[in-house]
Parts: structure tokens; sequence; C-alpha cells
């Protein structure tokens, strides 16, 4: 193999899905056994297809690697065949994503983890689906050429107050790639606003890009007991179900994004959506505000604005407005749109009451 | 016998529960095949039983008769084990209450209609038994001495527009026989609000009382061609199937009561409702207003005035307010509990549609 080639080969992308989220928000549709990531929301097929499916042009299926954790990776390796098995990890437990995605690079063969690694989460929805790929052809040839460590800023739509912001050096425009001066989580409704305003903020969604080793290089700096562990497990990975339950507990922005001096961003605008909840959805699908959005066998008198969700039987819906209202074989939802969120009381509830049937 | 006994035993009443109705107003809970007077709503046993159960210590169970429909009669039976088969009449098809009760009266033997005769819905709800046993012991004490046809007045508690009323000659009280001047149909609001404020209107409840014979007698006075139909059926039984669909709907009230002289009522004052929607059975059912009413397996976040109605499965409800949530093992209704009894428009388009699974 020449120079040459190996320098190509070495800037080719590999994908690392982060697919082991429990998703209770889509609650009575996700379930432990099949969170959101497993389910087939704004399309026929599972958001983790649709993400597979929709980096195919960018990276091939034998470059594909998926992190999930151990009771749903039957249900991975059944949605994904076109993915090596092998490649489709199981956490014995959830620690958070600094230890899913060092864990997952420090186990791709050595050649692998010297390629730029597209980290990206599998249950976000993703509208125009080639600027999205741009965006990370354009992170993807920064990290293998100048080894840095980017993450993907999307526009702010609204001054939303859930997601973390990312403040940037300068104005970004869809093609260029700004510094991140600052990371800030979950901002209150005044300083959202501000940051929609300045132009200056980005929503941190969640994608990275770096190569492999250079993320490894920055764990061992920033969690060195995270290196550690991880070096544990590689010289007896018999024992994983012991060590990786030891392993910190740590997110990927404050364990390591948070503390670097220099981080870039490529600002992305592509119609991005965490699908973060009910509510989430039914904007996303909705035609126009005040439509209904049905999905199954559902039957309506003067309805509007509602979500009406049956996977299984028949929703009958009379005079309500702006509503969720889901139906599966064993239960039913509803909640004003507004308050879709707050599904997690009803998860909450039902895992105080032990109803592991229902959760 | 001696005279008196024969007396005796033609004073003892026999009742006549009409459980033929179809009950869509309870759907999804009500279905074609399980009306609503086959539904245990407000207790633990259908409102059919506790019609029978109602009237025990007045009617023995061998002097029950219920007339129903073909589809329903093996429900009903073993439903009411304590009633003998054959006093468990099948329609062929409704044709209406006069032609109903008109033949379960005809069908009965000569001694049996000698004697005086409640007619009641099967569906209804009383709450105070005594003093609904009281006002049919009157009720039947005057039909058997002075050959009385008599009606069950209830005094109005609200100005309802979707009863019919009596408008009795004097201010009733409960113990006395008023004498009914007019009947009228469902009125508007502003008459239902004058006849509730002039005290001298009852609601009809549709239970009556006559000797069987004088039924018989005057509905060959005021429908001929019903009386001459049931002869026909009388003279031979076996072409009911096809006899009995030629008879003329017609209720009882417009077809004979109206069309008396001389009515008279005994008021009643009991708790009755006729279950009429949703709505009136969460009214019923609620400690306060504002409260939730739940059946099943429910979870409730900050929720109030809702009647949630779990038969199969759980139901999950958060934020809502004052909605009816029904659900069954195929199918759930969410309705605002002041439009439940739109419910009709639900049943109307699973119609159009072709969905008897659901009908």
């Amino acid at each position: 193999m020449s120079a040459a080639t190996l320098a190509a080969e070495e800037g080719r992308p590999v994908a690392l899905i982060l697919a082991g989220g429990r998703g209770t928000r889509f609650w009575p549709l996700s379930r432990s056994a099949r969170p959101k990531q497993l389910l087939a929301l704004d399309r026929e097929e599972s958001l983790l297809r649709c993400t597979v499916e929709r980096l195919a042009p960018l990276v091939a299926a034998e470059d594909v690697w998926v992190c999930t954790t151990e009771p749903l990776v039957e249900s991975v390796v059944r949605d994904l065949p076109e993915v090596a098995p092998e490649q489709i990890l199981a956490e014995p437990e959830g620690r958070n994503t600094a230890p899913a995605i060092a864990w997952a690079i420090r186990s791709m063969p050595p050649e692998t983890r010297r390629r730029p690694v597209i980290v990206l989460p599998a249950d976000h929805r993703i509208g125009d689906e080639a600027a999205f790929r741009q965006a990370l052809e354009s992170a993807t040839h920064h990290a293998a050429t100048e080894d840095r460590v980017l993450t993907l800023g999307v526009r702010p739509r609204w001054a939303e107050t859930g997601y973390g912001y990312l403040q940037v050096a300068t104005s970004p425009d869809s093609v260029s790639v700004a510094r991140v001066l600052r990371f800030t989580e979950k901002p209150d409704r005044p300083t959202a606003e501000r940051f929609l305003a300045s132009g200056d903020y980005l929503w941190n969604a969640g994608i990275f890009v770096f190569r492999g080793n250079t993320l490894l290089r920055l764990v061992a700096e920033h969690i060195p007991e995270l290196a550690a562990g991880l070096e544990e497990i590689a010289a007896a990975p018999d024992r994983l179900g012991e060590l990786y339950p030891r392993l910190p507990r740590v997110s990927i922005d404050y364990g390591v994004m948070e503390q670097l001096e220099e981080i870039s961003t490529v600002p992305l605008d592509c119609g991005w959506s965490d699908l973060g909840s009910w509510q989430a959805l039914l904007d996303l699908l909705a035609a126009d505000a005040g439509d209904d959005v049905g999905r199954g066998d559902v039957v309506r008198h003067d309805t509007r604005g509602n979500l009406l969700w049956a996977e299984s039987g028949t929703i009958a819906a009379v005079g309500v407005e702006n509503l969720v209202i889901v139906r599966t074989e064993d239960a039913v939802l509803v909640v004003p749109r507004e308050r879709s969120q707050e599904v997690r009381k009803v998860v909450d509830l039902l895992a105080e009451r032990g109803r592991e049937d229902l959760l």
C-alpha cells in the first residue's frame, strides 16, 4: 500500500452510532425493550435504520459501529443486517456517553482508530440529508487533515430551553468552521432568547467528529480513570461485565469537550430535530398548525391539532384539541401536546408501582 | 281458591322488563352484542340484573318477564338465571315499545294478564330503592283496585332537555297520585326551565303500571292493527319471525298513553337517572365536582374531572381535565365530558365504514 493510498484510507470516516438510549419520552410506544431509536416515528423505518441509511453515501455499512446496551443488542442486530454483528457493541450497563464512545473506539482495530470517527445519536431526525452529509464531510476533512475535534452546531430556530448551546467565535455561515468558545447546558428562557437573537449560538446536536486516537488521547488527559479502566478491559475482555460498570459515569460533553482549549464547529441547517417529545413529533408531522396527525386506525369528529397514534386497536376522538393520544396493545396515553414531556411522570409512577410489564 | 285469595293473587304485580335497547351511547363499552343494559356501570352487576334485584322484595323472580331481541337473548338468560327462560321473550326485531309490551303481555298466561304489570326499562339507575318500590307499590295498588293506567313521574332536578315531561293536575307530593294532563317530549331549554320552575311537571321515566288485560284493551282501541297482528301471532306462534316484523312501529307513549283521557302518575323522588351518557355516569359516580372517576388500571398525574374507564389495558392521563376516556381491548374513546353524547357520531362513522367489528 503506498503512502498516498494509506492517507486516503485514513481520511475515510467511520461512524459510531450511540444507540443505548432508554427513550421514556415516547411512552407508551417506547419501552425498555423497544426504546425510541428502535421506533419508526417520522418514517416507515426505525430512527436507527434511518441514521444508518442517511450516512450510507458517506459511510459504508462495513464502517458503521453501533454502541448499545445488552438488552437491546439482538433488536439492533436484527434492525441492521448490513452491519457486522461484531461491530455492534453492547455495554453491560449504561455509563453515559464518555465511556460508551471511548470503549467503542478502543474496541476498533488500530487501523480504524486512526480514521476520523463520526459520533452520532441513533434517534435524531434530519430533514435535509444532503446538507447533513455535506456538513459531516467538511468536519471529517478537518478532523482528518488537521486533527481537529469538531462538533456539529445546529442553527437555532427558536429559543429552546431543552437543548445545550455552543457559543462560537464569529457569526457562522454554513460553509465555515467556527471555533467554539463555550458550552451552555439548557439555558432559561431569557438566556435562550438572548442566544437566539445574538446569532453567535448554535444548538449542540451531540454529533462529534475526531480521529479515534485523538479522542482516546484526550480521554487519557481529561478522564484518566476512564482511560485506565479501558486498558484493564482491553487486557481482560472476558471481565467486561465486571469492569465496565466500574467506569466513571460522565458525559462526553462535560468530560472532554468542555475541557478543551480548542474545539471547532461546523454549522448545520438541515431540519434537525432530536425528536425529544410527542409534541416535537407532532410539530414535525403536521402539515399546518391545527392539523391532526393520525397513525393507524383513527376515527375523528370535530378535532384539531391532535396526535392520534394507534399502534394497536382504534382511537376514536370527538371534540378534542391539541392532545396527544397514543394507544398500544396494553396502554393508552392522553396528555395535552404542550405537556407531553410530562409523560416521564407516568413512567416514574409505573416504576414506583413495580409495573415492569409497562416499562 | 276463595274469592279473597283470588283477589290477593290478582293484586300481586308482574314485572315486564324491556331489555331490547341498542345502547350506542356507551360506546366503546357498549356494543350491539353487549348493549348498555348488559353492562355494569354504576355497580358490580349489570343494569339489567340490578333492575331485577331491585324489584325482588316486590316482585318474585317467577313473576319477572323480560322482552329483549334475538341476538341478546342468550346473554340475558345467562345474566338472569333466576328467571325462567320461557319468560325471557325475544323479539325477532325491535319495533319500538308498543309492540314489545303488548306482545309480551299477550304471551303471558291468561291468569297473569289479569294482574298489574309493572313495565320498566332494564337500563336505569335508582338511588333510593325503597322509595322506588314504595312508589311502585302505590301504583300497583291503584292499578289493581281501580284499574287505572299509571306512570311514574320523577321530580325534575334540573331543566333537562333530553327527557319527556308529564304535566300533572296538581302540585304533586310524594304520596299522592296525580292526573296527567299532557305529555311533552324533549322541550327546548326555556320551556324546560319553565317546567322546572312551575312545579307541575315531572320527568317521564318510561315506567308504567296497568293490568295486563287493560293494556291489551287499550291497544285494541288505539292501535287496532297492532292488536290484530298480535292475534295472528297468537294463532300461529311458529310464524313469529315472519309476522312480528310487520307490526306497526310505535311507542307506548305515543300509541297509547298520549291518547288516553285519564292517566295517573305516582311522583317519585328516588335518585333516578336514565344513565343516558358517559357524562351522566360521571356526574353520578364523582363524589365531588372535579374528582376523577377511575375504573380498572389507571395512572394519573395532575388530572381532574375525568372519567377514566379501563376495561382492558392501562389508561395513563397527564394534565387533562373533564374528559371521558374509555379503553376496551380494541378501541379507546376520548371526548370532553360535556360532549359525550356525541359518541353517536363515532358509531355513525363506524357504521358508514362497515366496521361491524367495532359495533
